[in-house]
């Protein structure tokens, strides 16, 4: 499982609207097929899995990160699919949430006499599909909020210079995160005095993600959407809601970059689930640009908490990722 | 040579006005005698290792994390010591840049026959030593700036309240850098405004710190000196002046704990070795209490810039530390 946890991870920012998937397949302890979901979401990572064993996949073990699904959609159901392979056993980590599936896969197994095992390396996975999860259950994306800050909190002088603060691993660093969400969003006033580019550079040829920005009123021009620019959605406010509406159209993560205002909405209001911290080695003082917008917090056990993932050096700076309190 | 900067450690913050020394003799490939310089400054590492090792330091070789000393203060000169006892051999990592040494504590020990070799790990030795170096070469002790923050980099909600933004285990290892500092130091403000014991606790018995408060009119009654509090040197400013007199009195090792104003008078001259910061999985927002005061920065190149040392979880909170860029 945790192989195929591995596998699911490669799809991360690649196959929304779908869940990103992986599948392992493994007859007389050798492992006979792998898959994981496909750009875009299809094919599914129990159909790659199942091509690439062939006849091997007749009376194997299916090691599938979600419940695979149930319905007819563009593809046939993988349970279907599973089923016809002549698989003898299929082992899951998570049941679907989406109500076209909710244990109708696991079920349909059942029924066709495969012995099925769930909830294996469950809290894994959960992390891993934090953002389809949300999206079926909370009907939001995942949203992270990314700060690259001074060793003070600022991201920019008073007089507004903010490059570089940061050294060039942390700057690469944010496009791998890009990379690994849905979407990439900012609010209205980044938008209109940074003009960001919003997209991944440095990795190839990769799907871009969209490009959300929360905005009330005209923008100056964006690119437009290319092979280098993903597609450009302009969302009024307020943020619960632009978040809703990209839930609807099937996004899953959000990687939010700033400014100060929506960082401050969507903290004061409880929708940031990760935070991601680049701290640089340089004091800009307390006339600098503060990263987050007012609060206006009453009293400190008012102040949103997070619980510390993981932290490391990354060049010069120091790389902090943090999850939100249950 | 490692086991004897190991040995040097442990008088960090015990033994100013001297500098903390590890000294080991090893003879026959056996260590025969390890000392360190002890609490308020004497015997010498030396001395010690000699005394331990007795008759066995007849022919031995000793390694110091400085040259030994070659005036007679209220001890005799540690070079004479090592010449008494028929050592054959001494290591040393650094020249004591002290005039009253500088070399001279070398030339004695060769003038009586004893190979001397000289820059053994000098640069481990220099960094563990920058607080005696910095006070004999400078005329100041190294400044350590200590900021306890948010993940914006706020020390209080705009109401003032800062308790508690970080955790525990950060809030003892504040405890663990003060015994390791020869004085704490804070602004008149944070004197003022929360009466700091400044004093470390939970360490058992220890030498406590000297308090330095910089304030040009008069403070609110601090605890006197007792066993639980070192003694109080209120200093008037500027912040340059208040070291070189700190240096004079001895001390080699500052721990500047804030607040705002005084964290930015350092920082804009030039006067802070070393940031350590502790940061929290908490968001405060633009109208919390900046952690440092305007710095009126023309530019970004402007900014005093820090090399990262390193980066850890602390409990629940981020661990950095950072030392000035040469």
């Amino acid at each position: 499982m945790d192989h195929a946890l591995r596998l699911a991870r490669r799809g991360l920012g690649n196959v929304w609207p779908n869940p990103a998937v992986g599948c392992v397949l493994v007859a007389g302890g050798r492992i006979v097929g792998r898959g994981w979901t496909q750009p875009g979401g299809r094919p599914h990572a129990e159909r790659m899995a199942l091509d690439m064993a062939g006849q091997a996949a007749r009376s194997a073990t299916a090691y599938v990160t979600l419940e695979p699904c149930a319905h007819h959609g563009r593809t046939p159901p993988c349970a279907e699919s599973l089923i016809h392979a002549g698989v003898a056993r299929v082992v899951t980590a998570l049941t679907d949430p989406d109500p076209r599936v909710a244990g109708r896969g696991h079920a349909m197994l059942r029924a066709a006499g495969i012995e099925v095992t769930e909830g294996l390396r469950a809290d894994a996975a959960a992390a891993l599909q934090r953002g389809f999860l949300s999206r079926v259950t909370l009907g939001r994306p995942l949203v992270t909020l990314k700060l690259a800050t001074s060793f003070d909190g600022r991201i920019a002088t008073a007089a507004g210079e903010s490059r570089w603060i940061t050294g060039e691993a942390a700057r690469r660093h944010v496009h791998l995160l890009r990379l690994t969400h849905d979407a990439v969003m900012v609010g209205a006033g980044t938008a209109r005095t940074d003009r960001p580019a919003l997209n991944v550079r440095g990795f190839g040829s990769v799907r871009q993600p969209v490009r959300v920005v929360l905005a009330n009123s005209p923008l100056p021009p964006l690119p437009p959407e290319d092979a280098g620019h993903g597609p450009l959605w302009v969302l009024p406010g307020p943020p619960a809601e632009a978040l809703a509406e990209l839930g609807r159209r099937g996004i899953t993560r959000v990687f939010c970059e700033g400014g100060g205002q929506l960082a401050a909405a969507l903290l004061a209001e409880g929708l940031v689930d990760e935070l991601v911290g680049h701290t640089a080695g340089v004091v800009l003082g307390g006339d600098g640009r503060a990263a987050v917008a007012p609060m206006e917090l009453a009293a400190l056990a008012d102040a949103p908490r997070f619980r510390l993932a993981e932290t490391r050096a990354l060049g010069g700076d120091v790389f902090h990722r943090w999850v939100r309190e249950a």
